[in-house]
C-alpha cells in the first residue's frame, strides 16, 4: 500500500490524532510530517489541499482534515 | 483489532470519507452506521462525543471528526 502523509504541527489535537491514525492504519503506512518544524513542506501540504492540521493525505490524494488543531495560516505564523 | 465505528449521514462528504477510511483501515475493521437512516443510533453517536458527521470513533473511544458534512443537529432535523 502506498503511504499516506499525516501533516501536523505538534499541537495537542495533532498528537492525539497522530496516535489514533498510527494505531488504525499502522506506522509503516503513514509518513508523519511536522510542518511546524519542517517548514519547507508547508507549501507541499497546501498544494495537496491541506487547510488545517492535523490532516491525512491518502495515497489517492484525498485530504482528510481530522478534528481541528490549527489552520495553515496559523502554522505559517 | 476491535472495530471502529464510522458514523455518517449519506452526504457527499460522508461518502467520500467512508471510501477513504475503508481503503485505509479495511472494511472488516469498521462498522459503518448511517445515522440519517438508523436514527435510533443518533443518541449513541452523541454519547460517544460525535459533534458532526462524518466521524470515526476509534476502538479506544476517541472521536475523529473527518472533514465536515453536517452537524448532529442537522441530522436530527
Amino acid at each position: 500500500m502506498a503511504k499516506s502523509v499525516f501533516y501536523h504541527a505538534g499541537c495537542p489535537v495533532c498528537v492525539s490524532a497522530e496516535h489514533d491514525i498510527i494505531n488504525l492504519i499502522g506506522a509503516e503506512n503513514v509518513e508523519v510530517v511536522h510542518i511546524g518544524e519542517v517548514r519547507n513542506r508547508i507549501d507541499e501540504a497546501e498544494k495537496a489541499g491541506v487547510k488545517s492540521v492535523p490532516a491525512l493525505v491518502t495515497p489517492t490524494g484525498n485530504v482528510l482534515h481530522i478534528n481541528y488543531g490549527a489552520s495553515i495560516a496559523d502554522v505559517k505564523g
